[in-house]
């Protein structure tokens, strides 16, 4: 890493306004409780809450060139819509710009909001907290907290299932690897209940 | 083909129970008349809608069996649930034993199921037969009949997303073909109503 904590959060914050970096900051909170309660790396955590949505707010054009430049992120994304764009790149841009080099860091930064089949632990935690950190608020989300008491698995196939079902109802492309998340987890939780 | 048409009914209606050939004649119905009306090959219609169910109640070991032995056959299928194998089974059956040859009928069988990118006419008119035929009765029917009224694309969406909206809600695992299906209903939606 070439920053201290204090400066990746002083770099990162002033990439976007306030309200999203208290999203950010809520992120990181509940992305260690998870950690701590489920057995993943706490630090891990911290550091891929902190720079999750660190392109967010970056020019699509910006984005789109970053995905379009280098052939090892994936070009799919790129026909699908944009709000799975800032994920990809973030990947990218932490490891570039902030010297991350831990893969499953860079890896839950990458899938936090896509989900992919066989999400790691810290995948699931920076995921799951991105649904669920204190500020959010959609139908659906109390469920998600309450199951996530219980259940990482449970409460992080709620949370695809409500944007699955937002996206339904809104009428919108449905991203296919979150469906395959989302059938994954569907026979994990088969298989922990066996 | 072999067969004349009352020959391959007899063949057809004898491989499954009553109450199922009775779901056949109400998708042969359907289907002529979604082609009259939309525009697609009535008589190809009537075909494809006499064979779609022709392996329905075969033993799923049989349906395996064909599947595994026949490399041209979709492998992935059989990771999935069995009430999408016998789709697969048909058409490889309506070539092989009732000598279907014309491709169009062929892929209308196939792809009854699950849908596919790029659905043909033909495919969408005995997709959403087989949703919405008389003795179907499942909540959004109704609405799924209304619709086709007016518009196949609207129609169809309809019956995919009540498939999707049923899949999430019993926790079944939804293939990945009918989500691409939807979303490429979404777009050629968006693209008529330009």
């Amino acid at each position: 890493m070439k920053y201290t904590r204090d400066e990746l959060i002083a770099a990162v914050s002033k990439q976007m306004p306030k309200e999203r970096w208290k999203h950010t900051q809520g992120v990181m909170e509940t992305a260690v409780w998870l950690a701590e309660k489920y057995g993943a790396d706490p630090e891990k955590a911290d550091l891929a809450a902190i720079l999750h949505d660190v392109s967010k707010y970056w020019p699509v054009k910006e984005m789109e060139a970053i995905i379009r430049e280098n052939d090892h992120l994936n070009q799919e994304l790129l026909e699908y819509d944009k709000p799975l764009w800032h994920s990809e790149v973030g990947y990218f841009v932490a490891k570039r710009d902030y010297g991350v080099e831990d893969t499953e860091v860079l890896d839950a930064i990458r899938y936090h909001t896509s989900g992919r089949v066989g999400m790691t632990l810290l995948d699931k935690v920076v995921c799951l907290a991105d649904y669920m950190e204190p500020g959010r608020d959609f139908p659906g989300v109390n469920n998600i907290r309450e199951l996530a008491n219980h259940s990482l698995e449970e409460a992080l196939l709620a949370g695809f299932e409500s944007t699955i079902g937002f996206l339904l109802s809104k009428r919108q492309i449905i991203y296919p690897m979150t469906i395959l998340a989302r059938n994954d987890l569907v026979r994990q939780i088969g298989r922990l209940n066996e």
